[in-house]
């Protein structure tokens, strides 16, 4: 069992930071991070892909560590140059950034899946892990908010989460399937456990539950499902994961997030800030800094999480 | 007749000069520029137009003067991110560059024509002159060589002009018509004079002359065409048409160039270091210096193409 395979759900910058910890303590080629596309969208003419790009960009050390998002080493010619025509400037493109938007449009107007794409490309950085879309057919996150239904990338980032979140949908998941590599990842003899990252349930995690099938396979797995929170101290490090608790009526507490995920995991990670709210779980917890600040940070919640995965026992599978 | 509208037909970069000389000397809002379009390619899904950017960048001041193609102050952070990909880079493309080829994918598939986006970056780019591709269709100037038969940019760029031209066609001229703008422009009744820049007839002037219909607005127009020599000494300063006319069989003269636009012109401009060659030619002839190293130099030769063909009458029109 101390070999297998381990399978990370994870969405964009936060769910990063521990699939990188995971990466970094696991032997090579064990990890297998599958992650969400509800942020995808058609901007430009050009298929963008934010969640698998930051993690494609943290896995090969290429990640802008100054913003937060996109490329290290970054240019930013084309959006000066795009402004001087008139175009639409408020999703920030890179230039180094653009070449995977246009080569994976390129790609994909041809005929070739988001997975084998995304294979290639983490081939290509030199990582030595699975990154595997949820699925190869698309899924849109939309926001039905006190200003209207938006568009995933319309409410993130050209409102800046600003408008009050009513519900979610994510729309195209029932007439999408997991992808076929998401499907081998989870339902593997060898499989040690799957970790949902530390990502927002909403935004981040849901639009891959929401494939039809998927929740199934995770439900069905012979390994241990693990979350860890994204809440600390009572609220989240970075986005609307709190936000938009609050604004759907749900306590702002690790446990309301573990209930959110209550039939598929068989234990969560509280951080140690949150102790004292650590009551009302379904399952089993573990307590401990979940704080990722430094790259050591992300090593050392890794490994606390495996371990906390390794002493649990799956829950048995649901027919 | 003095203020009426002087139309360029214009390939890119040595037609460009001429263009740009002709932009400084005339009054403003006088100069319509007709670009050729037979070197559009698509390429990383993204629809680029050689000569209408030259045309663009010239004008407006942004070319990039070292390259001698491209925009100036420009960075290569795509290219260098692309061919990390494994993608196609054989056609180098600027960060800068591709905002134009970006914004332009993104408006044609919203099904606005060639000729409003080009009128939109020209505007963009405070350029008062008009610049018109010269068909809103696609013309792509295929080229059959010993080598077999070559989209353009695979035997311009990929090839660097290296296999033996045998005959030249240009898909989809006959399906294709004039640009309204062309239209307009060549049709208008203050029409002072058509200028046939110093292009490669071959693979600049001819593709829009096989426009159906293209080649009668020249001929009916109310206003003296003349055409400036791309050879000077008995060569090209630059490009491929010295090699093309040599392999096409034909007379490396500048009173060949004007053969080959016989029916159409009434005045040729040869370079004076080709005056021991001024004979033979189909029409009146002025002879000056043709090369346009410096600024000084493009309105210098504007001028006096412009004087010349102010000189001349028109053909009568060919019904």
């Amino acid at each position: 069992m101390r070999n297998g395979r381990i399978v990370a759900l994870s969405g964009g910058i936060g769910g990063a930071k521990l699939a990188l910890g995971l990466y970094r303590v696991l032997p090579a080629s064990s990890l297998t991070v599958i992650v969400n596309t509800g942020d995808d969208f058609v901007h430009l003419g050009l298929n963008i892909c934010p969640d698998v790009d930051t993690t494609l960009y943290t896995l090969a050390g290429l990640a802008n560590t100054e913003l937060g998002w996109g490329r290290g080493a970054e240019t930013w010619t084309f959006m000066h140059a795009l402004a001087e025509l008139g175009g639409e400037t408020w999703f920030r493109l890179g230039d180094g950034d653009l070449a995977l938007h246009v080569e994976r449009s390129r790609r994909l107007a041809l005929g070739e899946t988001l997975s084998d794409i995304t294979a290639h490309v983490a081939q290509r950085f030199e990582i030595d892990a699975e990154i595997v879309p949820a699925s190869d057919a698309p899924v849109r996150t939309r926001i039905a908010t006190t200003e209207g239904d938006l568009p995933f990338q319309d409410y993130f980032v050209r409102l800046r989460c600003e408008p009050r979140v009513r519900a979610l949908h994510y729309d195209g998941a029932l007439a999408a399937r997991p992808s076929p590599r998401a499907v081998a990842a989870l339902s593997g003899v060898n499989l040690d456990a799957i970790i949902i990252c530390p990502s927002n349930p909403y935004l981040s995690v849901d639009p891959m539950l929401a494939v039809a099938g998927f929740r199934d396979l995770i439900m069905n797995a012979a390994a241990p499902v693990v979350a860890v929170t994204p809440l600390v101290g009572g609220t989240a490090l970075k986005g609307p994961t709190a936000k938009i608790m609050q604004e759907l009526g749900m306590p702002l507490t690790p446990a309301s997030v573990a209930r959110h995920y209550e039939d598929l995991i068989d234990g969560f990670v509280v951080d140690e800030r949150d102790a004292p709210l650590a009551s009302g779980f379904p399952c089993p917890i573990s307590v401990t800094d979940t704080v990722m600040t430094s790259l050591a940070d992300r090593e050392r919640v890794a490994q606390a999480v495996l371990d906390f995965a390794r002493s649990l026992r799956p829950s048995p599978a649901v027919a």
